[in-house]
């Protein structure tokens, strides 16, 4: 069965995020008032093959711990749905 | 009152997608069977002070529309949630 997976990776609260404040200020130049405690990070969506959401997830977080996010630096979450439902 | 607004911009399906084509091969090449329509954009994660939940939505439209997404190649979502609650 397939899976669609999305991870979300996003700079440990915390830690230094120059694209976050170069977003915020960018808002405010904008004129967009009341937005504060930017963070900018990466999405990333898949498919995975697997047997069922368990697995998918695991095989997600393997992906994330050994490429897609930093350990030191990021937080990630996981999504699984069944692939076609959204 | 706060709420905190989670965005996911993703490249239009259909679209060529390098970022996402890289980080596909670079799972098989750690031998990472099973993964496939790769595709990877931008997570943003911000506090926006609205009246309510709609309003914090349509803020966050809004900047996705002016700022934070490409219209012509990318597509957003918003998640909102009371601020605190994750």
């Amino acid at each position: 069965m397939t899976w669609r997976v999305r991870v979300r990776i996003l700079p440990r609260t915390g830690l230094l995020d120059p694209e976050g404040q170069a977003v915020e200020q960018a808002l405010a130049a904008l004129r967009f008032t009341g937005a504060s405690n930017v963070h900018v990070g990466k999405a990333i969506a898949l498919d995975v093959a697997a047997p069922n959401a368990d697995e998918a997830r695991a095989k997600a977080r393997a992906m994330c711990e050994q490429l897609l996010a930093n350990p030191v630096t990021e937080d990630f979450d996981i999504d699984v749905e069944p692939a076609g439902s959204a």
